[in-house]
């Protein structure tokens, strides 16, 4: 079907379904191949990248649509999905389907409540939906053109992820069950946008007392294979639960 | 004019004023007499407390609607205001006007959007709106019973005071321009949930180089008087941008 003919007749099912003027977008972080990446997609007659989002049914709650948008548009469940901020400043949306019939739902005014999740890169089923034409993972440091304002939304998630590293499992949530302390300290350097200095952040880490040493290596490089870890679940919790940086 | 009545009146003018479905609550927060407080209001009907609230325009950002409704419902300008959720569980607001008509505004299904804000105790004009019976500050310490899920949104910005107390200038806003190293103690007690050692305080926030320790002391007391001490707001505000607790 085309585009606008599929939008049009969505349009009339979302006013009946949905609740208007409110939306949910979300920002997809994933940790690959020692690079922080979020999860972008196209819509089928756009060139700018888009943030997976959604609507909110009449009789739903916000946290539920939010896992129920996921799954729609990126086949994705099971994964830690938190809300970080709400943006509702005019003009944000009303532009984006200017040349479509004024009572069409995607014309609206919205309001769009973010929130971002942390999967396992292969969580993540990059189904293709209906409205999409790619999905796609991209390094947050080579980040192509947005639509919208969603590059401020994926802006935001990052500094919330930045200034709640030490509150919440984000490390838990982004790195597979057994990782090196090179792969945590890209994560964590990733996530703070800058370098650390490894002895630093190796003492640092290990003082917190969060990390178990396994008894096996990684296989296959070329280097002495490094060290595996896994997070000690109960101490990282109440580790998190303090402020991970330490007691006033 | 009755109080149900009134609300009929204001009922028709909110369906043509504002956007459906969305409100906004505000939790106000400032320190005073050694204690962190927080103002609460009694609408004209209602025994139990609730926090000012109000909707956002058609036509209007919704910041700009956060510190409309401040001023609508308390007198306030010019506070620090930081949205920090939006509250979208199902039933969090149809009962709380379940004797009034079906059409009614205040009866919709409401999601709302969370802002606090952080006042000097004095800035906080505590003027009377035409649905309030009275505006009070309540030590957070002893609270009273609230309406509807206004006790868990009052939580949630607690939780956020405390996150985000490393990377916002929340003592800043909340203290007056010369405060003593034990108000100061205090304020972090109170945002912190716990007692403080005296002496760790003092070292940790020395070391940190953001306050600036004036040439006078605290007149009036029976003993010694302390010395008072203002934000270095320059050194503040980049210690903020690395985060409080050092660098990773």
């Amino acid at each position: 079907m085309d585009f606008k003919k599929l939008l049009e007749k969505r349009s009339e099912e979302s006013w009946k379904r949905f609740i208007p003027t409110l939306s949910i977008d979300c920002v997809i972080f994933s940790f690959h191949e020692n690079e922080l990446q979020v999860l972008l997609l196209k819509l089928r007659d756009r060139e700018e990248w888009g943030l997976p989002g959604g609507y909110v049914e009449k009789l739903e709650n916000v946290d539920d649509a939010a896992i129920r948008i996921l799954k729609d548009r990126t086949g994705t469940e099971n994964i830690y999905l938190q809300q970080f901020y709400t943006f509702g400043n005019l003009n944000r949306s009303e532009f984006a389907f200017q040349d479509y019939d004024d009572n069409m739902w995607h014309k609206q005014r919205f309001i769009s409540i973010g929130y971002y999740a942390l999967a396992e890169h292969g969580q993540v089923k990059m189904d293709i939906d209906e409205f999409s034409s790619i999905v796609k993972w991209h390094s947050i440091e080579n980040l192509p053109e947005f639509m919208m304002d969603h590059r401020a939304i994926f802006d935001k998630a990052l500094i919330t992820l930045r200034e709640q590293l030490n509150n919440h499992p984000i490390g838990y949530n982004l790195l597979p069950e057994k990782f090196t302390m090179p792969e945590l300290q890209k994560l964590y350097e990733g996530i703070l946008g800058k370098k650390l200095n490894r002895g630093n952040f190796y003492r640092k880490i290990l003082r917190y007392d969060i990390l178990t040493k396994l008894d096996e290596s990684r296989k296959g490089g070329a280097h002495k294979a490094p060290d595996l870890y896994s997070f000690d679940w109960e101490k990282y919790n109440s580790a998190l639960k303090e402020g991970l940086q330490g007691n006033w």
